[in-house]
């Protein structure tokens, strides 16, 4: 499911992310804003004393300014080793700070559900996290929760739509609109509705994904302006009549009122790094199902507020740096100046072969073997996306020297820099190199971001250049049933937009399995689904969660609070 | 469902509720809280600039003040004409402050589904109205979304322990805990869930309420600390094992995670009327299913802070104001100085008989046949409750002097003052004499609340007091089920629970369409639930909806935003 950050780097040094967090003085989120920002308090929507929205009205006010530059952390494959992309960006910012730059970060909010599952919190780790920890970790400014309202409200007016007579003659059987929660439940991955006799509807078959999954999430991460919102919520196709017309929310007028429920939530969330760095913390689609960025909003706002804005994207440079650059690039006009690809010995020693238990053990044969996954993101980036990359090394203790001195040769070789980052013990001191880099490549690199596809490619075409040019892969196959919907959606005025890959993200290829960067592969879209609000079409390879599940021993087990409120147990 | 507040009542001169309230210029919530309630910054955890919560912390160091007086406010039986409570508690506590009085109103947060349903809002109405309206409607701070997670991640966590082979030995058939939204949402009333498969875990039949209907939203409502609160979220019981014994949230190790997501909700809800007078919005259980009214948390905070609180029971003084005392009184020790008994002409003349499109016409008959429902409300205050009762005389426009004077003259005659109040026109001033003849009533009637029944009364005997004190019932009878489970429910330690009784809060009957004050009638318990964690026992009596539906055209419809973001349609 969501991306393995980075709590997983332990050290006998660095204590828990919790005891981190909360040992923190934070600056006042009022003050941070004045201060760093010029931001005025009239202009904050504060949540607390240490979090608080930006006003819609003050966005909309920055319109003018000039924007600073956008700096995209992205990184290898991921693996059950962790790389730390999220620490790595609060890194890599508060070392910016750190040498005196205006620098901001940018990233997803966490979803709940995971954080009660398997992977705990995702707000960086050890000392470059961004802070109120458990507050983002959990209902934080309320986003998540308005995302699920407005997503369900659509399902209720839907279902009561048909229940009332069904004026639109929607066939229920063809319903794509699910519902959501943010927790992990299987149980409601497919369920009945409907049941209970005549006056509880027309029972069929639903099911409720993951809040992160939803096109509502999506939408609100590419939402430009309230009108820009509420648009795009009108565009979404629920399902189809039985004259196989698409239903749109619109027609259900329901996209009003959804709008409604996420006026607040479309503006973005100020808080802070442990450093006092300013973070822009909104929004957080998968980004298998979805594109996988924070929103259009944060990222906007940040870039006309600072010199230098730090953002991220989800899993590895194949799947979120590439939707980054087609989806999110392409609707917003933004374009990034650098792209940092994180690494780690552990993950490119996995990449090689090696088992997870045995990853302690120096091995530089299984790196050298390794470097193949991180060599094609990186030519990816340069030779594909037409962007400086620079290399994060983030050290581990496990780490060996040589270990270190083969993987900053071997990127050398590809033509790339690589910088050691230890920002996770030692906060901005220790990025800073990195941070150099950096504004290096910014500098002497003033490369010109591509897409990877043009618009007026067909839909299939699309999704063969991402797979041929981004994945290595030798093409693209459909099964029939995707094939026909694809030309459905085509012929319904669709094929215009972007397609969003739905792939495993620890491979270039749909096979999780194969490591490292495996060639001649086939993709293979077993299912379409059109997002017509988010504005693009996912292609789904493989198997895809869109809700998951909660572990044996769920970390729910060990997450409490005491008599004075004190939450432990987060990590 | 909910009730009936007052929007209803409109007259040519009174604009739209949301233009009186999008006109109003608020007091920032910190200066409101400081020059009025003396309450420093740091205290408050501001959500925005016109609401905040009080913090925990804060709510703790008030522990050793006095007490000031709190005045509870009820209905006759509600009526399809509306009665007009909530607009009745604001402008009474408004009028309080207006003579020179400390004053506060505590009142329940509305739900966010009816907002979209038939209701409208439910923030008072006209000029007797809390204020940011459509805040308070919506997203507020969050309490409703964080109650919802918590719900469904204790339904998530027993799905998932049965799934990864049901330690606890759990029959699945026998899951009494149901999922929540906060939405009208028919087809989400009986759904089977686990579908799909293995991964998916074990299919079983499951149902979603809404959010004021659960069991957590009355636990957070009656809880006194964190420690209290988790206390009772382990109490809650969610089915039982092969064997019959109970399984509790405290066995699935859920408690702590669901206390977690519960922090923030637990801390009361500052916001201000119209007119200025803080106001605490806090909880909003249904007052059939569990105890309807707003958290003691909201209403023991505002008593230290003020030298009156009013507040506000669900429907009428046969639910609501039951379950006041019965359930909020008996476990928190609350005491109210004065009970505030809100009528209409219009409603009386509904309880005499008249049809609603009739009310328009002047019928002194009607009105004196209706008076019935009005008697046993007030005999009720009296003489089981011990409490002094107050009539207030909510005037619509279309009452005749010849009616309000017959009613004025009616309750005197019953040995009970009854006073006119406009505040939904007039604001304060409106509800001047109301104010007088409340602290008349505390001055002069030092009564002391009774409870209805002991505890230590068997479960049966506490529904039978209930039906034949307060609703003038012959006798309660029970399905043989509903029996069973009883003596389960004794047999496993809750007998000492006062039982909360969900009955139709059209009449004092379990039959809807008796109006007035029907005697001799049988209540009929068809179904027992325990809320363990609540503390109380519910007896189901007739159709209990705990989900509402839709309408053919919902109020969602006219809901929207313009692209400034101003709200439109709400009521």
């Amino acid at each position: 499911m969501a991306d393995v950050t980075t709590s997983a780097q332990t050290t006998t040094t660095v204590p828990p992310d919790i005891e981190i967090a909360e040992a923190a003085t934070l600056t006042p989120i009022v003050d941070l804003a004045r201060e760093q920002l010029g931001i005025e308090p009239d202009a904050l929507v504060p949540y607390g004393h240490t979090k608080a929205k930006v006003s819609l009205g003050y966005v909309r006010s920055l319109a003018d300014r000039s924007e600073g530059r956008l700096v995209l952390v992205t990184a290898i494959s991921p693996t059950p080793a962790g790389e730390g992309k999220t620490t790595t960006s609060v890194g890599l910012a508060d070392a910016l700070a750190s040498l005196g730059e205006k620098a901001m970060v940018a990233l997803r909010e966490p979803s709940m559900g995971p954080v009660f599952g398997i992977k705990g919190g995702a707000a960086g780790g050890g000392y470059a996290q961004v802070v109120p920890m458990t507050d983002i970790n959990l209902n934080f400014t309320g986003d998540f929760a308005a995302i699920a309202a407005a997503n369900n409200l659509l399902s209720a007016i839907l279902d009561n739509h048909v229940h009332h007579g069904n004026a639109l003659g929607i066939d229920p059987r063809t319903v794509t609109w699910k519902r959501v929660v943010d927790l992990n439940d299987r149980a409601l991955r497919d369920v009945v509705v409907g049941l209970g006799g005549v006056a509880n509807g027309i029972p069929r078959e639903d099911g409720f994904d993951i809040v992160v999954a939803s096109e509502v999430m999506a939408i609100l991460c590419l939402a430009t302006s309230i009108k820009d919102l509420k648009e795009r919520l009108g565009n979404v196709v629920v399902g189809y009549t039985r004259d196989k017309q698409p239903v749109t929310a619109r027609d259900l007028k329901a996209h009003g009122a959804m709008t409604v429920i996420l006026r607040d939530a479309l503006a973005p969330n100020l808080v802070q790094t442990l450093e006092h760095t300013p973070a822009m913390i909104h929004g957080g689609p998968f980004a298998n199902i979805a594109h996988g960025c924070n929103s259009v909003m944060a990222t906007r706002t940040a870039l006309r507020l600072a010199d230098y804005v730090v953002t991220e994207a989800g899993f590895g440079a194949d799947l979120g740096a590439e939707k980054f650059i087609d989806i999110k690039c392409r609707q917003s006009g933004l374009r990034p100046s650098a792209v940092v690809v994180v690494a780690t010995v552990r993950a490119l020693k996995y990449h090689g072969g090696m088992a997870v238990a045995d990853l302690k053990q120096e091995s530089v044969d299984a790196l050298t073997l390794g470097m193949a996954n991180l060599r094609r993101h990186l030519r990816n980036v340069r030779d594909v996306y037409g962007l400086p990359a620079v290399v994060a090394l983030n050290r581990f203790p496990t780490d060996t020297d040589a270990e270190v001195a083969a993987l900053l040769r071997l990127v050398e070789e590809e033509g790339f820099r690589a910088f050691e980052a230890t920002h996770y013990a030692d906060g901005a001191a220790g990025a800073q190199d990195l941070a150099r880099g950096v504004l290096d490549a910014i500098e002497n690199s003033p490369g010109e971001m591509q897409l990877v596809y043009p618009d007026d490619l067909s839909l299939a075409e699309k999704a063969e250049a991402v797979a041929t040019r981004v994945y290595g892969a030798a093409g693209v196959t459909f099964d029939a049933k995707a094939a026909r919907r694809l030309a459905a959606i085509e012929a319904e005025g669709f094929g215009h937009l972007p397609v969003c890959m739905a792939k495993t993200q620890s491979s270039f290829s749909t096979d999780p399995t194969l490591r490292g960067a495996p060639v001649d592969h086939t993709v293979h879209v077993r299912e379409v689904r059109l997002a017509a609000g988010a504005g693009f079409v996912v292609m789904v390879t493989g198997d895809i969660m869109t809700m998951p599940g909660l572990p044996k021993v769920p970390a729910s087990e060990h997450i409490d609070v005491d008599d004075d409120g004190r939450i432990v147990g987060l990590s």
